[in-house]
């Protein structure tokens, strides 16, 4: 048994200790391959990392390191952490009538780190509200004396059947607000038959959340390439074998992290070396090219391959060229997490149908990013969209409540989405089209201007696959 | 003699007691038929139900349940209810100058639950505040040097006179915010030869609501068709008798509840089973059809037919098809209660003008949702409407005042429309036009695309009635 | 010497005594033809009216009631009235920057009363607010390396040169502000050549007004036509008699008082009968028509006619037929004291250069309304108007400092102009013009409609008058 | 030595003595010729005017007034002067994570005086707060699957190399807010290769401000033209003479100052005669003109022109003229501190695009005024500018850190270009172009008119220079 005093001493890149679960480990071997950078190792080194490490870290990751065990260390009372969730009592979930109430609800009670990185977008977070306040610059054209007694929202992506147009984006972390972590969220889906798209940083291994997901819960799992090529082949191959999960989510709007400033200011105030956001991005590749990456891609998976952080009518056009190798499009702004004032999806979907409409009819068109209300779904949908992404309300959802929050919040959007359908007289998701919305307002704020198809690229692209 | 224990023990869907008015009444029998649903039932089962049942039903009701009556219980200390109108002592009603400064003054007196279900509108209420601001964005044209001596509010809707053109849009409840209820609008009406819209819910039966009319008062009665189809014509039946109902109001554009959160929040508070509007609307028939649905209500009644709820100009077209069975259409959002973003009845009067102004000469167009102020109705004269539509004001008149606080309402809307046809130069309501209003912002807002009018719904429709 | 006992009793329509200065009149026989409305006096009945009256009347309508004096009365401690001005020490009028603060200064001095009747307007107060914000939402385009050593205000209007291209417009009740009242704004536009329209209902006589004036001083005189038209026609004839009045300005936006809410809400409170504004419209013909009342008034004045409160395109032109009579028109919406949502006056401008722009060419366009910058008035002057009315801002500056407070308020707007030609490239107010602004926003605002000239009108105009 | 009684009684034109730094002079000979009015020393006039001297002097003044030293005085207590700096601990500056927060930190420890004259502008500061909020609608077009691994910032301006695409605008007065003054804003650019330009009115001389600059770094010095053209003569004389000050900036956009009430308002608070702005602006000749001022400037230096302050693509085409001559222009409104409602840069941009494309070719375009992201920065260089100024953030930065502020400020701005760029998908300074950023909504703001090139002016200037 090891002594803190003794570890205390390992706390630099010539020799660095961590503590975690109790065992320390002499972790100097691979601060270079740490995929979070070495610095985020760095600065725990001597100390005791298990609650920080936990939150983030998947279990498998214990397991690799293993071979670095040094030895058990003398308990000691833990220091209440910054991060620990605050224990408060709170309303039960039903009173919470929209998803801006829960929201509120998991800010009382999560960390401020946790809060920090959820809450957080870049710079001044224009994107990250236009998004939500352009969906109610759209109004709706209900019809009337339509039969609305039945209203379904079962439909099919990519080929399966879900319980409704509603997908989980990938969000990083989870286990940051809530212990069940991305499990929660997946249990959560499991009775709307919503579907899941496992983060590439997700807090837990893909094999862990669909581990009790029965056959018709379907996934998809994100992709950011790292720039150790090997750590991603192997996590493909791995996903590969998981059958519940039908498609690869490549990210696309990310290759370096957005400016988080709320995230970097609660860490600043903790005190710690970088925010949550950067040490996600220390490994990701930014040299990513539509020929290169998705012949790479191509020979690594065989599973569909979708295209997320489309944000212009020209990229679109080039992901449909991919097709059927690309099955579709997540039309997102990260979320405004990436680049402040980037264009909200639904702008993006008004130039698709302004400039190339017959990329619906190549890909299937999903958006993300600012839905809050069943209605902002419903026009999404009306607008060509097939699927409609909820980032953070999912985590909000389960930092509230766990299992229950996230249900809670699909519950809520469900009933608004079967409401607003049977007040605009459309029984099934099929029935919605354009002749339910007017965007006499949106259409004057989109892109005006030519098409910038530079003719290199495209005929260095075609053909090179 | 029953003791209030004994009673206490029926509050089960297989023994429901409820006392009502000192009297219990074994109500098991008619759970199944209520209206209202079940649970709203059960929920008192075992309890005083009096106040909540006095204030939302006639007192008809009261006859069809005598013969479940069980005897009378031991009298006790009444609890102050959570809907007592509150004890306060106001400023006189003429020193309130605007219908804002009314809502204020009824907001301070009634009952939170009546609160709830008056102010409360769909979601994020966008479309009940856009209802109002839309107005405020069309500018006058004053004309000058016209005589005004005179100016006259009197006008002709449906072939009967009235003395101005507004009317009381159908709304439900109004004993819960003033025991005169229906009573106290239709008696404040009454001097202003003001039309009156009873509605389908109204807390008093419509024969006593025109009890007192003299011949030249004129009133419509709404319909919400009830999945039991015998209730809603026997009610038919009954009105039909009315020789001051001239015409029948069916509402489409709520066949189910919008989501209004500011009622379901009361109700949670106070721990109950639904909000206002969810009882209301747990008995309605989602199932209407354009000719199903009109051939079945022509066969009920001989009275003119107004579909209230027209939100696009497709719909119009189609109500105009109908004529003359059907007389009129309202633009309605339903006062941003059913879809929130759904469109003011402005932008559809526009659309109007744009698409198919022919309507105009087929059915009269009325309109009601936001009206705040004479300018605001004048607006709408000047855009094609007939008749202009008050719903909350009026409610908000007889909370704050009785039958003088609606007629103050009245009279304030009288005055200011008539300074405003003054500083227009307009005599009469016959002399307002288009030319009277600057819309450029409006139009820049208006749905811009192609028509829908679904063939096969239009083959179906023409001849078949 | 009468006792306040005796006075007291005399307070009905048949016998009504007033206390004036100290002076008892019995004012029974002038009932009935008083401009301001009977009840006005009889709320004054047997009491001390001097406050309310002096501030005003003018001092010759003493004399005319000297036929009914009946004798003095018993001196007693008279009780602090709402309407004295309070006793404020406040900053020196040279550390006002702006003709905002000058308005923040002036509302800590004068009466409530004041107050009302001077910030008062229309209904929400929306013109009066538009009125300014659309002159913020005009763009400049200033020219570089022009020589603006010299820049110079001077104009003419009507072939009258004046100091500056800024005029007083006609406000009434100068002296509830201020005891200088009517003679102060005079006295503070004398050393600026600034021209005053002296309101009809001037709180001191026109003759006392333009007493102490220099030849090159001008005035004009505004007329709000009386029912009792040999009320009005007596007024001309005085006017008539005063060679520094240039012009008679007949207003033509108020035929009836707008809703002021402000003003009547501080009437409510002081128990009064009726509002400054009632009071003031008490005996306006609201008959008027272009014919006949340009007929009536070319008879009883031979100096040139401006028509204010022209709010339409249609009215210029017509306006314009009547030419070489009527020499000018204000553009104006009263201030937004009218009716509310009327369009500013440059919004008409606009229109003007839209669909009649040979209107410049036949009569002077003035405008005012909302004017609180130098920049505003430049605005205006690129837009084709010769002359800009300043109306509150003379009040407040009168208000808050008398004589000196109207020199800082011309001042200020003087040198903020002369700032901004120069910023501008301009030396004289001729060189102002349309390149000097960018109105793409207002332009989306205008009206876009059709003219609407009333065909009998028009032919029944032409060639009657 | 003298006492301070006998120094006092020298304070008017006829004998005004001043005391600095311990010394008195008589500065009654050099009354008139004072490049900051006559006022601005009488009123120090008998006292010492140390502080205010020292920090917007530089130290070759007081050589210029060695004759007329008289002797010391006797030391005395310095009273704690308004301008003093506060002494405030703050957070460290790699905690203030953009340009706002260094404004609020600057502004805590900033004397009144210095933040007056820092953060003024014109009026209501409508074009001021326009200038930023401008750039923030418009949205970018982010282009995904680019290799981002480098991004460069490098460019060359008007033919030399700079580290990035940032220019420090010509601000005075830099050692009001920082001992350090402009030449802590020089050793802050100096690490980034970043082009300072030296204002007129800097607090130390060109040559001290360039002493220290290695030959990699360049200048550009700003020219207010004196009504006293030997003293603007001699000063051109010495800026020829320095090698790292590459091009004369001429200031077109001031040719008096702006109406900045900020400035204005502490300096009534404190009591002296003028505020910054004005004495500054006191010898300035505000009888440029094309021609003449540009030949007079071509005799008096050979290094290149720059014209600053152009706000209209008239001006613009006037410009290009000149080239080459010319070699470029600042459009700019002086950061909204000379006419409100100035156009914001960003508007001339697209005026450019619009009306005169081919300017681009004849002149670098470069903007200033309310850059305060990377972002923004970003989205000129997409619409065509060379270069982007930042006059008030530099400012800020010096005064919250001095020369680390400087740098942070930098830092900022580089970082967050970098992170743009990445994410837009473009790898230098010359890849980005219109087709990355969509301004639909400016486009319905700028001007729409014809062109105003007047035919004389045109006429006059062509063949004279």
């Amino acid at each position: 048994m090891l002594t803190f005093s003794e570890v205390s001493e390992h706390n630099t890149k010539d020799s660095c200790w961590v503590i975690l679960y109790g065992k320390v480990y002499d972790v100097t071997g691979i601060l270079d391959s740490h995929p979070g950078g070495t610095q985020a190792i760095i600065r725990w080194g001597g100390r005791d990392a298990t609650e920080e490490f936990d939150m983030i870290h998947p279990s498998e990751t214990l397991e690799e390191i293993e071979g670095s065990y040094l030895g058990t260390v003398e308990p000691q009372e833990q220091p209440i952490a910054d991060s620990t969730p605050k224990e408060i009592t709170q309303a039960p979930l039903s009173t919470l009538l929209n998803l801006d109430e829960m929201e509120v609800a998991a800010t009382k009670v999560i960390s401020k780190k946790a809060w920090g990185y959820y809450f957080s977008a870049a710079d001044d977070k224009i994107s990250k509200y236009f998004n939500t306040q352009v969906y109610r610059s759209i109004l709706f054209r209900p019809r009337v004396f339509v039969d609305c007694r039945t209203c379904e929202l079962e439909t099919e992506l990519l080929g399966h059947k879900v319980g409704l147009p509603i997908f989980v984006s990938p969000t990083a972390m989870a286990r940051l607000g809530h212990p069940a972590g991305e499990n929660g969220i997946a249990e959560g889906c499991r009775s709307f038959g919503c579907l899941q798209i496992i983060a590439n940083n997700s807090s837990l291994s893909p094999e862990e959340i669909v581990a009790n997901a029965p056959s018709t819960q379907i996934f998809g799992w994100q992709l950011y390439v790292q720039l150790n090529r090997q750590l991603s082949e192997s996590m493909l191959a791995r996903v590969n074998r998981l059958d519940r999960v039908k498609f690869i989510v490549l990210t696309l709007d990310a290759p370096v992290s957005g400016k988080r400033e709320d995230d970097e200011r609660i860490n600043i105030q903790a005190n710690t070396a970088a925010s949550v956001s950067n040490q996600l991005f220390a490994g990701t590749d930014p040299s990513l090219t539509w020929v290169d990456t998705l012949r790479w891609l191509s020979q690594h998976t065989t599973k569909p391959i979708v295209l997320k952080g489309i944000q212009t009518h020209e990229d679109a056009i080039l992901a449909a060229q991919y097709a059927p190798l690309v099955k579709g499009v997540v039309l997102s702004n990260h979320g405004g997490r990436s680049l402040d004032t980037a264009p909200p999806a639904v702008h993006t979907l008004l130039e698709l149908q302004k400039y190339c409409p017959d990329v619906y009819d190549k890909v299937e068109v999903w958006v993300d990013g600012g839905i809050r209300r069943g209605t902002d779904a419903v026009k999404a949908l009306c607008l060509g969209a097939k699927a409609v992404g909820i980032g953070r309300p999912a985590l909000w959802g389960l930092a509230a409540g766990g299992v229950e929050g996230v249900e809670r919040t699909l519950q809520i959007l469900s009933d608004e989405m079967k409401t607003c359908m049977r007040l605009l007289g459309a029984k099934t998701v099929g029935d919605l089209g354009p002749q339910h919305v007017n965007t006499a307002i949106l259409q004057q704020q989109i892109y005006g201007g030519p098409s910038h198809l530079v003719d290199e690229t495209w005929g260095f692209m075609k053909g090179k696959l």
